[in-house]
């Protein structure tokens, strides 16, 4: 088992191939502060290549998932020097970060759940916008709501576009509104919407166990033809996908899958939450 | 106040920041003229640049939002004398007219609502899906008319594609089949569905109070965001999102939000509908 | 009327301007052999220059529309020779012959109907995603399979983002979780959900009325603009979806089709299902 970064501002939790994430800052609401993104990104990073992780589950301590950005911090930003001419501005720089984690997390070979409870405002939005399966109770409250504090979500709302479409991401950055989880799955924000807390960990052990009987070579694969997507173009997309294709089948995981289904047995990758 | 453009077709009415339009030709079902294009993109081009409106409202008059293209119009086209060798077709120069007007109303940096009744076919339903936010009755006919009189919706397909995606864009453009104000809402084409009419105006000035709560220049700036999305590629979208994002905090509108934020009173660009 | 190929794998039915096109191995529930894809190829091609044909109905015969890839034929894979130094995987180039049907069926300027009963798993549910109008059962059972496994969807997954959006085809791919009907019209998989197979084939005749009303011309061109969307900037679609728009005007059909609606009759290539 790789070492995994030690965190003042997150709980780090492993069972079998599954690694819990919990932000820890619940007197902020989990508020992304420069420091709590700095230990999300380092955990993202350390997981990236670690092939004995396949799920990574996201949540807030404290029955909040995050409320947003770090808006007392924000202040302290306008003490900060304006940039000397052909420099960049720290103010942008700071902020440009977050995207770069974005990428990061959105990124990430593993199948990433987000659970969320309470509120998801602003980044915290955002961040649900990068989980591959997202649960939430109905009582949850969610907005982005940035342009009511004057400012853009600027490093959010790419992740909002590509989430639901641009169409429901103008109404909700344009207006700001306040909704609530069932409205985040018919807009497609999140897939499942449970009712009550037991309800949505019940939920989260039903997704973890569809997970765990999905190879988790295959599941990397199929996430990485899914990004590529975005940037390349169909035919190139399918010719790579060809390739993942042979790889996994002449692979161990492509032999046991197939043996396995004409066995009528569980493959040996299957994982059940206990 | 700048001036706006005198208009035939239209009826323009200002109050505070919003600027009411309303299309003017209820005989014919407010069809989209030559002269009813030129006049909206008139009064988009003197708005665009105008930072004193905010909001933008559309709507037609005598209870029909736009019953589409000119048909009776489109009867002239065949005594148009077919292009010279090299020369384009005019009749390809007068359709792409609306496609240019409907990319400079799309890119508008202020909120676009649309407030749609009656019917709303071909360019009609195109018109809805270039507004930022949309509101129809539930009795609200729509449909994709054009390739039962023969012709392909050539200048409004693609931007049904952006907003609903292009699943449902190929179904409703390929089979012309009419639907009511609820399917809109189910397929994503509007936002919010009402009962009837004095429902649409009570949610027109719900959400015009959410707009009001927002800062004018950081709907702008995230709105060009969204659009920007479109054409550039991610990293590049974060970057100068970063540097909006950076000039929106220095600027009045992030020092004031964030100074209302933390002393719990509203920001001084709230507007609310008397 | 054109030569249609001669098939073993499929049953090909024509009825005025529709070719009902049905996958006839019930016994291996209409699994996706080289061969069925094969034949599945040949009529696209002889299909496609053909302006006669104007629908394109696909089924599956048994109550079972298809059940994906040919598992036992998979194995078959094992036993292949890795490639030599510089040549391509014979598995990854047997595996890219699927996606370059997808491309093929995807680009057909005739309006494609997918009938769905039973099961729709893996390539089955591909098939689904590149009909441009979906009907299916509420008890049809469908589900992305593929990485339980053990291999990717990797000619299947593109078309899913491509008809779902990613968001959900994240969700589905990395769960394989099953889902129904009334869920596949939730998502945007099909358009219409059946309660049973007399609805299913009451449901179809409706939207054959409806693309009967539809010119076939027209259609064409409509869907060739929505296809040009993937890959050109907005800008250029709509030059040539303005070509399109005087090709059509100036044809046959488009003064019929403004003809037929000023005299308020129907147009001369109005179909209706017997």
């Amino acid at each position: 088992m790789p070492d995994l970064p030690t965190c003042e501002m997150l709980v780090l939790e492993r069972k079998y191939s599954r690694l819990y994430v919990t932000i820890n800052r619940p007197d902020s609401r989990n508020a992304l502060t420069a420091e709590v993104v700095a230990e999300l990104t380092a955990v993202v990073e350390a997981v990236a290549p670690d092939r004995t992780i396949r799920t990574l589950i996201l949540r807030g301590a404290g029955g909040t998932f995050c409320a947003g950005g770090d808006i007392k911090g924000f202040r302290a930003s306008f003490t900060a020097p304006p940039p000397e001419p052909g420099q960049l501005d720290p103010i942008a720089v700071s902020n440009r970060t977050f995207g770069d984690f974005m990428i990061k997390f959105d990124a990430l070979p593993q199948t990433v759940i987000g659970v969320i409870e309470g509120a998801a405002f602003g980044g915290g939005l955002g961040l649900v916008c990068v989980t591959d399966i997202a649960i939430c109770t109905a009582d949850t409250r969610f907005a982005l709501s940035e342009t009511g504090l004057g400012i853009p979500p600027a490093q959010i709302i790419p992740f909002v576009v590509r989430r639901i479409g641009q169409t429901t991401a103008r109404r909700l950055a344009l207006t700001g509104t306040r909704f609530k989880g069932d409205h985040a799955g018919e807009i497609g924000l999140v897939h499942y919407v449970a009712a009550d807390s037991a309800e949505l960990d019940a939920t989260l052990n039903k997704v973890l166990n569809d997970i765990g009987r999905c190879a988790p070579g295959a599941n990397a694969a199929t996430k990485n033809i899914i990004n590529a997507m975005r940037s390349a173009p169909l035919e190139s997309v399918l010719d790579d996908a060809s390739e993942a294709f042979a790889q996994c089948m002449r692979g161990d995981e492509g032999k046991e899958g197939v043996a396995a289904f004409l066995g009528k047995r569980p493959a040996n990758w299957v994982e059940k939450v206990d």
